[in-house]
């Protein structure tokens, strides 16, 4: 259910039943030859829509800015800051909250903008105890992504524009995927870059950290149809509890 | 040109050649029976797609999430605090003017975010005195509106979900509308409305302003063309202001 | 009744009486050749000094400075913040009700000052739902004004040391209007004044929007004398509300 | 020179003579039975007014709103958060730097505006540097002082409504005082009012700390004169250290 | 008892017994050539431990970062602003209430911590009603350091790595005075640098203000334990002022 | 070298040739019946000042308060906000880049602060391109752990007053550590707990996650002494990098 196509007269009913809002979350940022500037948006936007429809949640309209400072240099980068993120996830989750909803879920498609997803949830946690703020981002893949990679990871959390993530887009977006473009670019990232303020052009100049041209849609959808399954999963646990609480 | 589906290769080089960057704004708001909640998101997009096609402009993600006050009561309604709008405005400002852009359009499709758009520019304006910054509402539309209209407004400023905004959805969106639910409900609003904080159910508990009944789609593309017409203008004065400048 | 002139043994009784407190809100600001730089405390002030006469109100010390970005490039003028004048009207609002005050108006003389008495209201009312608060800038003076009025406005929304304030300077403080020195200057002001940021030293040299020499004392009676018995019902309105509410 | 009453055509090349802008800044509080609850607006409004004479300084409007924290809870008082008024003084000294001002006298009229000034001052200072920010508050006369007065202080630092104050107001305002009413009260302060937040409600009723009944014109001619002195002497010097700067 | 050597298993029970916490606070600052510039924080600490044995209290691990405006421009200070540290006390204060503590001692070593201790102090006062905050800087000392010290104070208010400060270091903390190294630097103060932001760089180049070399363990041991005294007093004063609330 | 122990005469000097400063930053917060609530600050001191002999810098003063969110419920625990610790490190860096240093490390002993460390970093590195932040959590161990530990961690990403940390705490301060107290509590972390505001009352009641009673001082050893070794070569590299950019 896309909240934004809903109208006032039938939505009041429908978030009562429903408690579920589903925020796709993304950002505008570099991605390479072969991915569009959107891919974090896209991908969050489609999740929310699969994981909506296994849970009955509404999915709210995509915020499509996030926070992008490590590669804000790069051409098309938009970046937002940590406390305008967190302001504005704070003052839609007051509305949601006031609107009905119990359940909260900021599905995340940009790892830049976790910071911010958690410090909202926590505020809004300190303001409404019973109402329950979810950040997902990707949650419980890490043993079928290392079954699945046929290349190591260039970093310990972070991934981008790579095989892993170009495969989420063969999967989930697959007409906004030019896999002609797709290049191998193996940055070698300095330690350096986990313990000071280290822009991503000191490393890289393609903003892919991987082999894209190794990406399949099938690697896509063993890594994204487990995501879903946890999310899902969270999801109806987070409701239950509040079920529980009432 | 849709800014999310460019890849940052081939981006930099076409925003030195546009320079002009168009945010859809909008907000999820009641909108009465016959409209969505999404209905000012709808209007912004589908008028920025218009509106770039004609100037060489790049339509950036819509921003979907905008100032509710007056209907945050109404069932649906989401609303962000005019402090953090302006927070948002002014972060994407500062990073569409380092990626190159120097004609920013706020295209507003939600009256109650006018007044964060209009801060928004004057701080961008304040750091960037050679980045032009646009707050466009229906530009220049007052007599071809009187000429249109079967019913006199419900206010001197803002109408709502009505004869009007039902034609602009028609002639913009129409797959969206459900006329058979349109209804005629026109609400005296008090003088005191204008001069003292008044949340709209004390004066309309369906949210729309006037006579939908009588929207069209011909009302609508008068209107709606005038308001292109003109927000081309406006933006191309903008845009040769800023290359003399040079 | 003149609240700063009031002693604390007495004031006490009396605020629960009235219960209206005025605020005078002016700013320091060009206003041509003929007109003082404080015009628009002037006129705020001895608005309220009649309102209050009419309605039983206090009247509180003027507050002097205000917004005034579109002029603060013109000598003598001094520009306040936005979120300034905001937090210092919600800290008032906040003393006037803690204090037993129950109506609060805000009498505006300078339009640029609109935007923060709005925000800072509805502020206010979100505090203390049983406050109300006003925001008055010569309301419903557009019939009486056309009427008045021997030459067009500059701008459909703002007017400026014209005809029209001089006429009210010359009704409300003739002594400050040296008539001898008033000049016409009919600015074009372009569109694009409205849609993005454009200080006044881009289209007038004098800060004079219109002909002041056709300013008389009689103009302004009429305009303000309709103005006043308009914010006297006002406030009455509200008066009368609050204490129904009780 | 009372700055409001100039006009813009020639302001601008008296502010370049003259260099020095004095703001009067007092509060809303209450002073017993005797003293209206303006008396540090008046003090400060007339006191500026003789040393811009002296010294051919403009005087700003009086800013009548000021940090009001001891005595929020007496009748009357309106208090304002030190945040805000910081702001208002940086808002405002940026402007009147713009404007062309070279020294920014806050002649305070109430002791618990002192904290903001002298944060104001800093900030502008730091923005500034050849911009000479003077906060004052009866400076230098202690030693006067001890010689008037027939008793002794109720507190080492602050004065209120007691002899003192008081023969300032017969001096300088002496038509808003009522001598009649003037009471006798002095509280035993506790040393812990200096060391934890202490309300004056919890020492005092009346706000009177001493004895009004002693107060003469007289007395406050001695202290206002040597304070004027101080006043004129400190502004020239800033001044001229200005001047040197150049 | 240090806070932070007890253990969360018995920390609660002894919370509730003493519910005082003394929180030592200081400042990184120039003190001239024969203090640390860590001087504050050693008298800060060691002034509590001793005001803690006498009154059962909490010391808290010492705050050493302080507001250092006046000699930020010094060798080795590390200067605060005071919204930060008045977001620091405040955001700890609500902690050590939501502890259990009843009584929270600032105590101070630092002047230039004055203004954000007490604003912190009417923050958290305005929170929790039946919370007692205490910021104590050597309280009632005047007359015995009158008697004690053989030089003239440079200022009224305040002294700084002089006779007083360093006797304070010699009985307090001797270990780190260089007595070798003292100085007799006694600088012209200014009247201005009590009305206009002033560094101390404009009036001294040792940061000493006296004449260190007359310093003794035994003037510091007169005044400390005078102030030893003193707060102890005002602490349990404090303490059974919230006991009689309960 | 303790930089609050040197002087304002000779520090000038030792900065220019150090460039290095290592702030020690932990937290209050419950850590078990076995080990003190300042044990982060112990950790983050002691290990400052190793590293500190290793590179020649100077070791601030330790700031004893952090973020502690998660356990703020337990007794003992003192919580700072992300916003407050962020202005704080701000304010530090800024003072210390003005002093000459040019590389700031924030060696850290709790997790908890870790997203302020980042934030502040990123603030600094925008305003002083030339300035090198590091922030520093036991790097690089990740290997040593699994070889040196003999229970699995209850979680991927913190340990807390386990085995692990009462291990650094036996090689760092044995003098703080209680081991006939020291308990094994190994809870079921929740998978929720990664993706929802969880406190962490909800899966434990001891604050000890894993079984302490396996904690040596030989298993600290030689983590820290990893530990110690990358951080040391992290400095020399964030030096060198400095060194060479001038």
């Amino acid at each position: 259910m896309k909240f934004q196509f809903e109208n006032s007269y039938e939505v009041k009913e429908k978030i009562q039943k429903s408690q579920i809002a589903i925020l796709p979350i993304g950002a505008v940022e570099a991605h390479g030859p072969h991915l569009p500037l959107g891919t974090d948006n896209l991908l969050a936007e489609r999740l929310s829509e699969r994981v909506a429809e296994k849970t009955g949640a509404f999915v709210l309209p995509t915020l499509p800015y996030g926070q992008v400072w490590s590669l804000k240099n790069f051409p098309g980068s938009i970046n937002i800051s940590n406390e305008t993120l967190i302001s504005l996830l704070v003052d839609m989750g007051i509305s949601l909250y006031e609107q009905g909803f119990r359940v909260f879920v900021m599905l995340n498609g940009h790892l830049g903008n976790a910071v911010a997803l958690k410090e909202a949830a926590r505020k809004l946690y300190a303001k409404f105890p019973d109402f329950r703020i979810l950040y997902l981002f990707y949650p419980g893949i890490k043993k079928v992504t290392e079954e699945v990679r046929e290349t190591k990871s260039s970093h310990a959390t972070y991934f981008h524009a790579c095989e892993i993530e170009t495969s989420y887009m063969l999967y989930l977006a697959e007409e906004y995927v030019d896999m002609s473009k797709a290049i191998t670019d193996i940055p070698n990232i300095p330690m350096s870059a986990d313990i000071t303020p280290t822009p991503w052009e000191e490393f890289t100049s393609s903003a892919v950290l991987g082999d894209a041209k190794l990406a399949t849609k099938e690697k896509g959808r063993k890594i994204i149809d487990a995501a879903i399954e946890n999310m899902v999963e969270l999801i109806a646990g987070a409701k239950n509890q509040m079920n529980r609480r009432k």
